[in-house]
């Protein structure tokens, strides 16, 4: 990427030699994410983040029908996701939400089951950003397929960390970004089937074989394929050692009393880990973790300012105050298992002080903002 | 930036440290973009290209209306607003195309008479990406102002280049792009006043004070403020270095024969120049000149596959085959005086050269993609 950002410039679109080589720069990191998904180079539109590729998705289908149409997404989908439903659905799309089990997973029967003879998409994530629970979406795309319905998958958090294979997926269209897998922000992409059209989100140049205008941010592609190229290499090997943190984690954590590990027995992505901690409120908790040295999330989406429990966690069944007492533990490549015991000891005297103090503060005044991601 | 790429990281909506730092690294880079433009930090809003600035201020007009109203746009402007105005009319909203002069310009008054009781927005760009001149803004966001309609200005080649002051503009909403003055790819701004709403182009978190999802692009970011900070402090030093190359260039080229420089008597960008060359297919000149080692361009949209003749320069009265013999010259701030010389020479040996080859070759197989930028 540094090439890019100092020595080397040129705008892909320009016929001079910078230009060219600036070009082919790109083309080796569609050829390099292409590889990592099992798919052909020119089936990946770069954009910029995993919400542009979702929304374009969503947008390009309500086009093609003039906004009528039906849509499935289950609730465990992205913000990007939901928010552009809720619009779609304003100006006159039918949506069908599909509520997760007390497992974490969707039902594939019961997505099967909201199809329509004028359902246009349905979507499912390959990898809860929240639970990180796996969702059968192999099994949802032979459901459609048969229906003839088009399935877009968002695996934005699940690329880098499981194998990802369009083919196998037998989905019609996906998403994933850099970001999440040691890449750079600004990268990311949607895959199509080739008989597929996009009406593009951003209309101007042609670049992206006309699916997505813009000049092409050379750096942040070349960074892309270079994080796609070393995911596909060492999967097996980041499994492993993520896996092996978080289980040792999950474990150590039965220690202290009143913790649950939600979707425990369901497939999950190796890296993370959600918890719920009886009479603790996970804002608070991840403010002191922080003062400890260690970076958690709450995993409740904080959008407008107050602390609202997670839509995900509500419709598995969870009830609100179990819901904002939720702690997310994501797991890193460059993290020891060290660490994870020393995480362990922090996260018990946390949890301990913060049980001293009672009623939980449920409002703080430094919330983060948007999605999960 | 590096630090942004390597060392630190952190989702500025996570409300741990490393999140925070990254929320107080991108507010800085707003603060500096905002310096530079006179404006506010609220009122800037970061995007990922000024495509996407441009597009996210055409579509927010039409969704207010419901696809309703009238727009009126210059036949100068670049494809992200020309192709997104084509699709608003293709959706019910009536586009005005008001035709540049001879001179480069559009004439305010023209702009004016086009408004109508129903007209929702004007976009009148402030430095023309192909010829260079700049156009009466301000002239025509007084008008504007009069009649109650506000005014979009994309200014996205004239930033870093001249003054850009929001407030002298009077203009409503402007786009800037930080990789046209030694920023990044992957940074670029919408300005708006304050009282207005904009709908936004991306749905899901909500970053960007809820006017653009996405986890915000933070080393670009950075990157943007920089080139903002610098363009700031050096704006008169590089108008002046810029101009005296441009000036150089035009007195020289006067030697070789029938080549005009467009607008010359226009008040332009200090850094381009844009000639017709009489005989010589603009497409083959500029090959020669790169193996010579020279990046220019044609300056005509190449946009489908086949050379076509530019809109702008069509629309400015010049014949097909004129605007197809069209080259643009942009200097750089790395650019020295003996550089500009030696140009010379080679052009006019290339001239020489293409013109003892007749007829001049239409078709080439190399063709750049989209807009100029």
């Amino acid at each position: 990427m540094l090439r890019w950002l100092g020595e080397r410039w040129g705008n892909p679109s320009s016929i001079h030699a910078h230009g060219q080589e600036a070009r082919e720069a790109i083309e080796e990191g569609r050829a390099r994410v292409a590889m990592l998904l099992g798919a052909a180079p020119q089936e990946i539109v770069f954009v910029a983040s995993g919400t542009e590729a979702n929304n374009a998705v969503l947008r390009s289908v309500a086009r093609h029908d003039r906004g009528r149409g039906h849509l499935v997404i289950s609730a465990l989908e992205h913000p990007s996701i939901r928010a552009t439903a809720g619009e779609l659905e304003a100006f006159g799309m039918v949506v069908t939400v599909v509520a997760p089990e007390p497992s974490g997973l969707i039902d594939a029967g019961k997505v099967a089951a909201a199809l329509r003879p004028d359902t246009r998409l349905v979507c499912l994530m390959l990898a809860s950003n929240e639970i990180g629970t796996l969702q059968p979406v192999a099994e949802v795309a032979r459901e459609c397929r048969v229906a003839g319905v088009a399935v877009h998958c968002d695996a934005v958090q699940a690329a880098g960390k499981i194998r990802v294979d369009v083919a196998a997926l037998g989905i019609d269209s996906l998403t994933i970004g850099a970001h999440k897998f040691h890449g750079p922000l600004g990268a990311a992409a949607l895959w199509m089937r080739p008989e597929l059209e996009l009406a593009p989100l951003l209309l101007g140049g042609g670049q992206e074989r006309r699916r997505r205008a813009s000049t092409e941010n050379v750096a942040a592609i070349v960074g892309f394929g270079e994080a796609a190229l070393h995911a596909a290499a060492e999967l097996d090997a980041r499994h492993r050692h993520l896996s092996s943190m978080r289980d040792r984690f999950e474990t150590g954590v039965r220690a202290i009393d009143d913790v649950r590990v939600h979707c425990q027995g369901s497939p999950r992505l190796p890296n993370t880990s959600h918890l719920a901690v009886a009479g603790v409120e996970g804002e608070a908790l991840t403010i002191r973790l922080d003062l400890a040295g260690f970076a958690v999330s709450t995993g409740s989406a904080c959008a407008s300012g107050t602390v609202e429990p997670s839509p995900t966690l509500l419709a598995m069944g969870l009830s609100a105050e179990e819901a904002l007492s939720s702690l997310r533990v994501s797991f890193g490549m460059t993290n020891t298992m060290a660490e994870v015991d020393s995480f362990l000891t922090s996260l018990a005297e946390e949890v301990s002080a913060l049980r001293r103090l009672a009623p939980p503060v449920l409002a703080h005044p430094r919330l983060g903002r948007g999605g999960l991601r």
